[in-house]
This record gives structure tokens, sequence and C-alpha cells, in this order.
């Protein structure tokens, strides 16, 4: 498998992934915001020029939760998921899809109005109403992580998808964990994976 | 089951796939922007007050794209989704996760823009840059479905999360669709079904 991958993006989850299963994969490397990325061959990959893409052999695909969903049904073996049929298995999927579904949408506004822009563009309505939003957003998985270490049952795919967006938003966003008790020490406990730290720097 | 329901929202892919499937279900009908979505009793089902959740027994759960997910691996008997190591297979889940990674985000913005804010209180930058991306997203999907009926070969679920964002965008949010005829041939295609067509008025 070959991984398209650039440091600081959703690329770093389908790396994580890879470690935890200890499968061989091999990576195209970009540097974030590079013109490579916008390139024609690029644009044929990814048509948005984004990170990730996995290929294996004849089938390429992007978004993070397919891929990270399609390397645990061809190669999981089970692993990283829970059985069908059980109160986890339905966490399992809530947890996989809120990460897309509700977090990154107010960490894509913010990393485009506190990053990306140049200051004169930048609207602090938005950055107001983004960090609001997101505020919100995380405290329903703070509320959540009482008296759980991870979000569904043992540490699944869930935590590749809605646990990377919370390192995110503590870390590269600098968003006030100190009512979030829970979700912070679920962040430590994540960035502790060997696996993690081996995806955020390849 | 039991399907937390309200039109002109992501409850009606959830309906719209129970209906495709013949299963039984009971809905909670809310008015969409209701202050019952907000009363406490609700934010214990759904902590942002948000439709759609589905119950099953003692599961209950939210994020469409996982209810999608849940229905299918519980009750769909192989329906609706490609099979396990197929060239389908991997676009089934591009296509199913490009709804909420892509396609929603911008559509988020511009029904925030300009149907829910007050007109003193909208920005007309954001619907600009919105409207601009959320046009590019749309145009890699007018790509793919040159010489296709659906996403993924057969009508799968993939057109229920996708093809539900794209009448979207096409019909309540008025995107420009006239450089995009694939896209709108297969828009009218999806609201021709008949399982759709009751998702969308119940």
């Amino acid at each position: 498998m070959k991984l398209y991958y650039a440091q600081n993006t959703r690329a770093v989850r389908i790396a994580w992934l890879l470690e935890e299963l200890g499968l061989d994969y091999e990576i195209e490397r970009f540097e974030l915001g590079s013109p490579a990325m916008r390139a024609p061959a690029y644009l044929q990959i990814h048509p948005m020029g984004r990170v990730p893409v996995l290929e294996d052999g004849d089938i390429r695909l992007f978004e993070s939760g397919a891929i990270v969903q399609y390397i645990l049904a061809l190669y999981g073996n089970g692993q990283l998921q829970p059985a069908v049929g059980t109160q986890e298995f339905a966490e399992y999927l809530q947890w996989l899809h809120y990460c897309e579904g509700m977090i990154m949408p107010p960490v894509n506004t913010l990393v485009v109005e506190t990053v990306l822009l140049p200051p004169e563009r930048r609207t602090e309505l938005n950055v107001k109403r983004a960090t609001k939003l997101l505020n919100q957003i995380l405290m329903a998985v703070e509320h959540h992580m009482q008296g759980r270490a991870f979000l569904a049952g043992d540490f699944t795919a869930a935590d590749i998808m809605t646990g990377h967006s919370v390192t995110v938003s503590r870390d590269m966003l600098k968003m006030d964990f100190s009512d979030k008790p829970n979700l912070s020490a679920y962040a430590d406990r994540l960035l502790e994976r060997p696996a993690l730290q081996k995806a955020r720097t390849l």
C-alpha cells in the first residue's frame, strides 16, 4: 500500500492506523501547502489536491474515514473495531463519524482563519463563532469520556478519527481544555501510543 | 426502531434508507428550529439538539453516516453496499464519507449565512468563499458521474449520503448546476425514487 502523506494533516490518521496494525506501507511525502499538491499530476490523484490518498494495487481512494474502514475491512482481521451487534459497535460508528460530521467543520474554519489566511484577510467574527461551536462539540466528547479510557470500549479506529481531531483542537488550535479534564487526559493517553508518535513525524 | 426526524435535515437520509430496505420504524417528528429540539429532555438524546438520532432497543446513536452503517450492518443483508474487496467497495466508502468530509462543511456555511441568520448578521465574504469551495467539491462529483448512473456501481448507501447533499446543494441552496449536467441528471434520478419521495415528506 502507498499512502500520500503530509505532517499535521488527516494523513496522520492513516499512518497511525497502519502502524497500530503493523502493516507494511510506503509513503509519498508532501510538505503541507506545497505547490506539488496543486500540480496537475496530483490533481489526477485527488481532485482538490488533499491528503490522505491510499493506493492498494489497482484501488485508489481518499477521505480518511473511508480509508480507515477500507483498511480494517481488508486487513484488520477484526482488530480495532467492536463486533457487530454490540453496544460498542454503535458507539464506535457514532464516534468514527463524529470526527468529520461535527468536529472538523469548525476546526477547518479555525485553521483557515488563524493559520492559513494572511492577517489582513481574517474575520474575527468567524473565529468567535467557530470557537464557540467547537467548544460545545468537544464538551459532548468530554461528557462521554467520563469514566472511560477510549470512546467505544477498548481502543478502536474511532479513537484514531475523533481522537486525532481532539489532539489537533488542543495542541494546534490551542482550544481551552481547562474545563475538559477527561478529554485532556484522553488526548495525553493517545499521544503516548508509539504508533501515533511515529505517524506524526514520518 | 425509532427515528428522530425533521424535514429538510440529514434525518431524511435515514428515512430514505429505511424505506429502500422496507424496514418498519416509527418516527418522532420535529419542526426544524423548534424549541423542542433545544429542550433538556432532547439534549439528553442528542447533545447538540440535532437530528437524526436512531433508537434500536437499548441502542441509541447519532451521526447520519454512522446510522446508515449501523442499519446496513444489522439489517441490510448485504443490500446497498458492494462486497468487500471489489473496486466498488472502495468507491462506496469514499463517496459515503465524501458527503460529510467535503460537501457538508460549505453547505453548512451557506445554510447559516443564507437561511438561518437574519440579514443584518450575514457575511457576504463567507457566502462567496463557501460557494466557490462547494462548486469545486461538486465538480469532482460531476466528473466522477460521467457515464455512471450511481456513485459506486448499482445504487448504494453512498448515493443516500452524497446524493442527498447533492440534491440539497441544487434545490435548497440553488447552486449553479448549468455546468454540471451529469450531476443534475443524477439528482433527478435520485428524486424519482419512491423511497426518497416518501422520506422527504414524513
